[in-house]
Parts: C-alpha cells; sequence; structure tokens
C-alpha cells in the first residue's frame, strides 16, 4: 500500500469502529487530561454525542515552557479508565520512544501532533508498532508533505494510517490557523486514506467550531476530531476553543443531516433518540 | 449602516433577487465573454442549473499582457443580451471610472475584482453609483481589511454591498488558492453583509469544485458564484477550473440538500423537476 | 525591452539621476505631505541626508476610510514646491488616469503602489504616460507576477521603471511585512531593470529600519526609499515607522560603507562632509 | 538567564570560538556526510575559507522515506575525524535521544532542525546535556515562538543556545524559503542569544547564497552556516543550493568588507593571506 499510487479508499478499524467507511466517527474531548473527575465528565459528554474516541493530551506540546504540560503516564490512565467506562476508544498524542512505550495498552489511536509530524524516528517508531496511527497535518506542511510523512509509517509496515486536516498557518489573524478544506478531499483521493477534521484548532474560538465542522463534513472528512470541556472556562489548556457538552451535542446534530447531504451518515445522539 | 456596528444580516435586493435570505443564490458562467454564442450557451446552461446570474468577465484582470484581455464594452452588451434572454441578472467586472460608465444599464451587479480591493478610487466610484456591488476579497487581504474595503463603499452612500470570499494565498501548491471557509461566518457576523463563496478561483481545477461550493454552503455562504463553460477546453481563460454545463448541474443538485441541511434552501433546478 | 528576456541590467535617467549605476539612489520624506511646513522641513532633511529625491504621499491607499486619505492635488503642489526649493526631484503615488493628469509637471516618478500593482487600467495609463515609474511590489505577488506587471508599462513603450520590494505578507506578526531580501537580485536578473527597496513598510517599526536598509544594500538594491517626518510622533500616517532627520542621516552613513563594500557607492552625505 | 528578559546580548563559547562577538563565525560543509573522501574534501575547503565549524548530517529529516537518509553514527564519527584534521568544531544534526548519545564526544554543536523547532522531548534533552545547541527556526515559526522553543533549553539549565535564522514559508515560490532577515535584530535583541545565519536552505539555489549572505551580515547575525560540498552536482542532497569550495572562498572573501562596514569582522581566508 503507497500514497503515491492514490486510489481507491480504504477503511481502517481500529477496536470496532470503522473509519472512512459510511458512518462518520466523532472524536470528542478534551485538550489535556487534567484530573479523573474532568476526564470521567468529558467521556459522558462525548458518549452522549455519539462520540466513538475520547481524545485528551497526556503529553503536550506547549509552545512555552511556562505552559501546563500535561499529566505524563498518569494522563494516558485517567484517559483509558474514563474512555472504558463509557465504552470508547481513546486517542491521545506521543512525541517520543518513550511515550509510545507508556501508551501501551491505553491508547487505541498514537495521535502524531502538527508540530511532530516529520519527527522521523517518531514516524519510523509508530510505524513499526503497528498501531493505529492519527496523523496530523504539520501547520505549514503542504498535502504532500503531509503523505510524504504518512509514508514513513506505512513503509515501516504499518498501514493503519488515518489523516488529520486541522488548519494552516497564514497571513489571517481573524482565526488560530486557516482551516484548507480543500485538503480533504486532494489528501483523500491522493492517498486513498481516510481524512478526518479538527476544526477546533483551527478555529481558535468555540464560535467558529460548528461551521468548520459543517464545511468539513461537505467538504468529504471520514470524521471529527473535536476538543470539549465539561468546564471550558476552567480549563488549563486550549478554553477559548473548547466546547461545552451541550454545544458538542448541536455540533453532532448538526452534523447528522449535512452528513447525510452528501450520502454518509453521522452516529445518532442522546438528541436523536 | 456600517460594517464596524456588525450585528443583524442584512437582505439585499438585486433585481428580483433577494440576497442573504433563506433561499441561497447562484451565480455561474465562464471567466470570459468571448462571443456571442458561447455566451448563450453559457446563460441557458446557468439558467437550466437554477442560477439567477450569469457571470462573464469582459474587462479581465490578467498577470501577464500577452493573455486575453477581454472583449470590452462589447463583452458587456454580450452578456447582457444572453442573460435578457434567459431572464438572469449579469454580474461583471469593472476596475476603473470608464468601465463603470459602460456597465451602466448593462450590468446588474457590479463585481470588484481580487486584485482591486484596495483601490480606492474605484471602490468610491462604484459607492457613488448606488448600484448593487459583489467585492472579492482580496488574495492577500485579511478579513478586517475587506471590511474595511467596504465601508469606503458604504460610507459613499450605498448600502448594497454583497461580499465573496474566493480564497487567500498560503504556501499550499495543490490549490490555486486557499478557500477560507472561516472568513465566512466571520465576514457575516461583523458585517452584517450577504457573504458568497467562489469555489472555482480557489480550487484552480474542475475536480475541487464540487466539495469547495458544498464545504461553503455548509459554512453558511449566502450563495455560489462558479465558472462555467459551454466548452472548457476551448475556454480563452480559467479552463481548468471550468465546469461543463452539466457539472454546473450536478454541483446545483447537490447544494440542495446540504443548504437544507443547513436550515436554508438552494434553487431547484432542471434535474429537480 | 523586455521583462521575459532578462538579460543586461539597465540604468534609468530621471531628470539627473542615474538609476541602476554605481552609485545607489536615496528617496526620502514623510508617508503623507500633510502642511507647507511639514514638507519643506522633510525636503531640507532629505537633502541633507543625500537624498535626490522627495517623497510624499497626496492620494493614500488606506486600509479605513476613516483615516487621512491625503490632500490631493495641493499635496502634489506642495511636494513639488518644497523639492525644488533644495534641488530635489518628487515621487509619489497615483492610483488612476485623474491622479496622473494632476501629477503632471508635479511628479517626477510616478509611483504605483503595492495595492494598486495588478490595477491594469492603471499600468497602462502610466505606461502611455512615458514617464518614470516606481512599481512597488504587491504585498501577495510573486516575483513573476511582479515582472508581468511591469511587463505592461514597458509593452505600452515605457522603458522607465524601477521597482521597489516593500515586505510580502506572511504569517509574522513581529513585522508588519516580511522583508524579501531575495526578490532583489531576483527580479534584478529577470528584468534587468533597476531595484530599490523600502525597508520602512516592511518594518512597520523605527528600529528595524536600519538593519533592512543595510541589508537591502548588500543584497544589491540600487537605492532605498525611506520614510522620514521631522516630527514622527505628529505624523498623521506611519509616524511608527518613520525616521526622524537625524536617524535619517544615520541610516545614509551607514549605508555608504555597505554599498562600497559590494562595489558600489551611497550619495555623501553632510556627516560625511 | 531568560529569552523574556532579552536584554545584553551574550558571547558563547564552543571550543576556543567565540560566538555572538565581534568576529563573526562560518560554518561550512555538505548537507549529508556521504563518504571519508567527500567529507575530508570539504573540511580541507571549509578550513581555506575561514571556516571554524565542519557542517555535515548523518540523521536527515528527509520529506520522503524515498530520499537518503544519512550515515547515522558512522557518519558522525567521519564528520569528526575530518573536522580533526583540519583543526575544526563539528556540527551535526540530532533528532531524538538515541542521536544525542551517538553524537557524544563527536558533536561540538548539537543542531536542532527546523522541523524539530517544537519537538519538546528533545528540547529538553539538549537542554539537560549542556552542551552547545544551534537551534534552527521552524519554517513555519513566529520569532516569539522560536525564542519560547530556546526557552525550554534555557530553563533545562543550558544556556549555551545559538539561534539560526534560516528562511520561512512563504507563498513566494521564486526561492525555496523566504529568508526573514528581520528576524535576526529582534531574535538578538529579544533573547540576547547569537544569531547565524543559513543563506543555502532559503535560497534553495547557488547562485543566490552570496547575496544573502551579506543581507545577513549587514542586518547584524553573528555567523553563518553554508552548504558547500567538494562536487556539488554529485551530492547526494541539497546539491542545487551546495557552493563548490571556490564559490565558498568568494562568499568569505566577499563577507569580510560587509562585516567590517557594520563593525565587526569575518575570519581572514585563504584569499587574504
Amino acid at each position: 500500500m503507497g500514497v503515491g499510487g492514490g486510489g481507491k479508499p480504504s477503511t481502517l478499524r481500529v477496536g470496532e469502529v470503522d473509519i472512512g467507511g459510511s458512518v462518520l466517527v466523532l472524536m470528542a474531548g478534551p485538550c489535556s487530561v487534567e484530573s479523573r473527575d474532568q476526564i470521567l465528565a468529558a467521556a459522558a459528554a462525548a458518549a452522549a454525542s455519539g462520540a466513538r474516541f475520547l481524545r485528551g493530551g497526556a503529553r503536550k506540546v506547549r509552545t512555552s515552557p511556562a505552559s501546563f504540560q500535561g499529566l505524563g503516564l498518569e494522563g494516558y490512565r485517567l484517559l483509558h479508565q474514563a474512555a472504558s467506562a463509557y465504552g470508547l476508544l481513546t486517542v491521545s498524542e506521543v512525541q517520543c520512544q518513550e511515550h509510545l512505550e507508556e501508551a501501551d495498552g491505553l491508547i487505541d489511536l498514537l495521535q502524531i501532533g502538527a508540530r511532530s509530524m516529520q519527527n522521523i524516528p517518531l514516524l519510523r517508531a509508530v510505524g513499526k508498532s503497528g498501531k493505529p496511527v492519527l496523523l496530523k497535518r504539520g501547520l505549514a506542511s503542504t498535502v504532500d508533505e503531509w503523505l510524504a510523512a504518512a509514508q514513513y509509517i506505512l513503509e515501516a509496515g504499518n498501514p493503519n494510517v488515518i489523516l488529520c486536516e486541522r488548519g494552516i498557518r497564514s497571513f489571517e489573524t481573524a482565526t488560530r490557523f486557516t482551516l484548507d478544506v480543500s485538503a480533504i478531499p486532494i489528501a483523500k483521493k491522493r492517498s486513498g486514506l481516510p481524512v478526518v477534521v479538527d476544526p477546533s484548532h483551527a478555529a481558535g474560538k468555540r464560535s467558529l467550531v460548528l461551521p468548520l465542522a459543517l464545511a468539513g463534513v461537505a467538504a468529504g472528512a471520514d470524521g471529527l476530531l473535536i476538543e470539549m470541556h465539561p468546564n471550558p472556562g476552567a480549563a488549563l489548556s486550549d478554553g477559548p476553543q473548547s466546547l461545552t457538552p451541550e454545544e458538542l451535542l448541536a455540533v453532532a446534530a448538526a452534523a447528522v443531516p449535512v452528513a447525510r447531504a452528501v450520502g454518509r451518515d453521522f452516529p445518532s445522539c442522546e438528541r436523536d433518540a
């Protein structure tokens, strides 16, 4: 399987969840795992919105060393416990071989962050692990560079790669990053890999998450990765762009008809029930 | 009415068409008016897809003087005749006072191109004209600069401004420009003006027009401006990104359920009938 | 003479000043002509620093209509009077045919601003005028687009084109624009036209003008265009990036050894005398 | 010592070489260490041009896994042997803890590449090592993000950080990256750390290395990092932007008068002798 070959879309299976098929996937949770209570509340809210994955960072790439850096191994454990309690899978970032070992048995989908997209030793290590990988696009990486990074993982013998568009750097300052919706169909076509969209990091503010999420779905994304916090005002990181549980539910409900409008489906959530 | 005030969305009326209301508007046609036959065929195809506006350039801003520069006044006339034959309104670019005079009585919606967005004498002139204006975002303009340009028109006493997001310049080379879908909700909220999306110039290639158009609709755009040519392979400009009449019909048909999914509607076209 | 041909560097003559030869040219003055006293004081300071051109805007392209827009024709007149009193030539922006007529006999070097770089009617008009033109690079224009814009002037029969690099738009916010020093040797080589550098607009702040000016000279620029105001704190526009007369003198003095280090020369100023 | 404090410039000492003082430093060598003969020839040429550091990659960050990835530990050894034979120090990239251990005793100045600038575990590891670090600016990093990355190293107790500006990503395609000369004085002032310039990666082509190197010196850089290969046409990586030994000598000779013009000095080379 090769990125260069492009061609037919592939469906990946993580746990019992298919990614890249007719039903889109929702991954939701806080930027950082902060405490047992916080992540449990987040898991409940994610599940209630139809999410199949609980996200939460334990090893953060923060611009400044003065910012909260994450709980480390304990964060992975808390994430795993909370997800298990609600039948969810886990997705969390790893940045080096050591994190990879810590994540073993705790993290179902290994996230390579935007700032690690060209960390070659890390790409090789997750490649060798054979585990499902969520590869975020570098914030100044072309689509072709992103797919070349995926190729490092694929060539190490690991076909389980999901791409994630999360916004690129441009001159515009009204948003944190510029969500590049064009990259969704282009990356899907050139690689055959599933592509999910992270509207939260691109938006940088809560009010834009809904329209960007729907735009991503309309453009053909295979899923959404959304930051949600039980209490965004108290978040240790990325509070301004984190949805409340109610807002996440609203986004999920709004995504259903858009997904259906483009011939796909979105998981039902409590509001639908 | 002021951009700075932001606030409540306004609906503009051009001819008998409301823009910014519950029903989205479709504007379609070739990059350039090339001949009577070409523009008549384009008008027929635009009308058949539910368009209310026929677009077509007569005064082109081409990077190189060696490229086709448009038919000038004759282009405006041919556009007007073709549109009239199919009950359509016209939209075409003007670049200076002289073009504005030529366009009088022929062009219903005066387009200010991306490269003219900060042409202050032109902004003032279309402001004084009182006629409906389609103000494209400059290819390296922030949303705030775009709205400040609109303010020149509004302050000249002309409230009839429609904004058009058409992609911004970034490092990515897989597309001609990066469609900034975030700009749609931001510009609408900050200005209260309608915002339409031009997926064609951003895409730079035919195959991306559909996903970008749908993304724009999902993000809240009030309409679509799409390049379509009766015979793209023979187009004198922008052929690679121009849809065929059949492709335009497919985009329009696909936009209907997406518009409905976000609580709006899209004009019915022949396929629906 | 054609841009496409590239080739041997040409020297232009404006009044009695050669541009593109062994001696660099200094153009200095305020962003805007504000009053007779202000521009006379600026002219005295420019001359004292070795400048051969007095710059000063009378028709400004301001982002917002609420900003000072310039004195118009009266500004051109005041600029011309002040320059004449000190044996200087004038350089000032024109944005449309009307400005071109006003500038006749008053402005020696017609500046096309960055935001007008692709104003095709204007390029053709200055082309037909046959007068010396200073063509600023568009803030998101590639070097090739810049040279294609120059070609509009050249093809109208006017070989008197000087290019001006003034910074491009990037994601970096520490400066107003990113001065692209690479563009200097590239544009010179591809076009054979002289290239001057405007460090002031790129810097956006006074303290960076000196290092950027010297970098431009070291990279091969044929001159400097620098904003200087007799009293920057009272400037109606661009005060933060305007040098005082003393600072301009210091930049000019510092440019002399750098110009000599790259085999050129810089005009002597009072400090040298 | 803190980046936030800005303030007085510091001079670092690596081996017996002062960096950030009155004399600039030259670091030169091939993109990749390819063989004993190649790197010995490069060392001879670097020394002849006045270089104090021999550069050469052993662990490359290549966009594609199909590209040459470097010789690994053997590369570090060959680099060290060649440098020692000519009295030079070594600078080479490390990407993870394992490389750091391999580099021990072989590499005098640990390079953090542009794509690793926000590799937090790596920043902490080189911080703990206490060894001199050359921190390249990320290709889409603001100056403030770059200095925040430096802060990770400083806060780990390692004050021996040299910054390296190597060009940022912009829309311009005439160069590989846009050398941001403004970043030199800004980073120096805000951090007090030495800043060297890498004109080779920004240029992407041989002919631009000279003007960019001189622009960097004129803007206040404390040194130059230049790619040079004994036989660029046969280079396994970055051949098009690598200078020949003769071209390096010419750049070094040209840098001397420019350095002196800004009150510094540049090491003498054979041509001077």
